[in-house]
């Protein structure tokens, strides 16, 4: 395998991580993390199932990844690791684990002096607003790192070559963020008075969205909120989920662009056949102005843009409801004993 | 690949797929479902993920996995579909197309003649109370089919035998399916009428119990009794679900009794530490006689034991609602359009 660079725009931390996978025999990834760490490894995996044939792979809690010990790792294990703050402990824990069945370990996280960057053996930075609190730019985001591993591998081991489209469609993202906020703010205005007063709010996904879907349900209602929720597969509501479904229902449809959108479509007719249009919620990215942004990744990227502008929306909700964001949490970094 | 039965006591069926399996080569596994089918792949995985080094597996509802379209899906993949009656049309849709790649498909349902069975290269035969309204043996249910396909397909590609275990394990399951009804009896009238007055019942498990634990939240709970639910990971807890954790908060655990259950106990510790016990209902198998089942599966039957046991509990909480189970339903089986 060659050790020049994949792609002189790549961040040089994924440049790095790929330079050192590319001389290894590589037979099985794991993309492991919790919550929603965990969240950007569904659409990794996805993003990796759609351009990879070479490359299995699983997603896996850090906890479950570590009790569960998949015999599949080996030393021609990639596992690929993921904590914003680098301090969870699972993941840090999973990280050594791995390590000590000799697989690889790349490991992001926003902190280059975390107990993750520290473990793993190649780290990869990357920015988040919440740990910042100024904006950054989607380019610099942990989608954006691990989409450029991701297809990094695929250039590796598949041959398939879609870096270039990528890191033309990350400089474009940012400014289709700021599009989509103003694009929604109507419709955030309109829902958010009535979803303020609900105790339960679903999410409902497919594909390059589901972990979108997961990341809202558990980080920003249930954790921030404290409203009941959980992200349903748009397939998997026909099979049990949509029985709930009546007039007071509330459910966050995400619409997205990749090839599983048929799958929300039908959803969505469901939704709005049985259930109040005042209570459901429909992201649709096929509103959106995506210029710039290649076609063929277009529905990779769309988590982050339903993600971004939701969280103006979950301000909005915890503004109605009297209570704080980031604040409002009763056990998570309060407690330190369990 | 040997022709000879891999074990005598096999389910025919389950003999006949593997010997088909046995004459090719085989590089992935997919578990293909929708709703309390796609249930029990989420253990087939967990058991194969810890017996196999060889197969890598994905678990895929079968909408998703039609229109996903994994790269790895080709000649060389192996296909495991199941449908309770065999007329689940997105598992129909999802055999055919993983025919015209050329991957073997297997398909379990209780009906030989449905579409399903017709479909499949290869059908496997199973039992449900559900289908026949009497009372079945365990050994005959489709967790222990799938068990004996994976298993199957562990001495096959890894040389590793613990099929005679299983069989052993399955006759002896039953008795202690029977037992396990006793013993939860007291526990399960205490809470169900507390249970029964909840608009939301969160359940929980890791590892081999985490399929039960969501069929009973989509399957029985939203679909046939319409209470707000979803199945959490036990250590997903952790990563924001916990916060909705109040006094008046409910949860069904699944304390199994495979390599992840600390991880459950864990969250058992902080549910009793902030919730109300008189709302957690905790099923711990340690306190189940299991005689006659392997200590090194008894992990994975445990989960068809708190499922088939829970089957009383939901239908007392059916009772305190004055809501049939079955016949409770406003859309599945009653709408035709959708």
């Amino acid at each position: 395998m060659p050790l020049t660079p994949i792609d002189p725009r790549l961040d040089p931390g994924v440049s790095a991580a790929l330079a050192a996978v590319a001389e290894r025999e590589v037979d099985q990834v794991f993309f492991v993390a919790c919550g929603g760490s965990l969240s950007i490894m569904h659409p990794a995996k996805f993003m990796l199932d759609q351009h990879s044939a070479a490359l299995p792979s699983d997603v896996l809690n850090a906890a479950e990844f570590v009790a569960r010990a998949p015999k599949r790792l080996t030393k021609q294990s990639l596992v690929v690791l993921c904590s914003m703050t680098g301090t969870t402990k699972e993941t840090v824990a999973a990280t050594k684990f791995a390590q000590s069945a000799g697989a690889l370990t790349l490991v992001l996280t926003t902190d280059p002096a975390s107990p993750l960057a520290e473990a793993g053996d190649h780290a990869i930075g990357f920015e988040a607003p919440y740990t910042t609190g100024v904006p950054i730019d989607a380019k610099n985001s942990n989608y954006a790192r691990i989409y450029q591993l991701v297809l990094g591998l695929a250039k590796i081991f598949d041959g398939s070559d879609k870096l270039g489209a990528l890191m033309d469609s990350l400089e474009a993202l940012q400014p289709a963020i700021d599009r989509a906020h103003t694009h929604f703010a109507p419709l955030f205005a309109d829902y958010a008075p009535r979803l303020a007063k609900k105790d339960v709010i679903y999410t409902m996904a497919s594909g390059a969205d589901y972990g979108a879907a997961y990341s809202f349900a558990i980080c920003v209602l249930m954790e921030m909120q404290w409203i009941n929720s959980h992200a349903i597969h748009a397939n998997e509501f026909f099979h049990g989920p949509f029985e709930v479904l009546d007039e007071n229902a509330s459910f966050v449809l995400f619409k997205g662009l990749d090839s599983t959108r048929p799958l929300t479509e039908r959803a969505e007719t469901f939704l709005h056949r049985f259930g109040a249009t005042e209570n459901i919620l429909v992201l649709d990215a096929a509103e959106l102005d995506l210029s710039g942004i290649d076609a063929g990744l277009a529905g990779n990227l769309v988590p982050l843009i339903f993600f971004d502008t939701l969280w103006r929306f979950a301000y909005k909700i915890a503004d109605l409801r009297d209570q704080e964001m980031l604040e409002a949490r009763r056990y998570m970094k309060k407690l330190h004993d369990y």
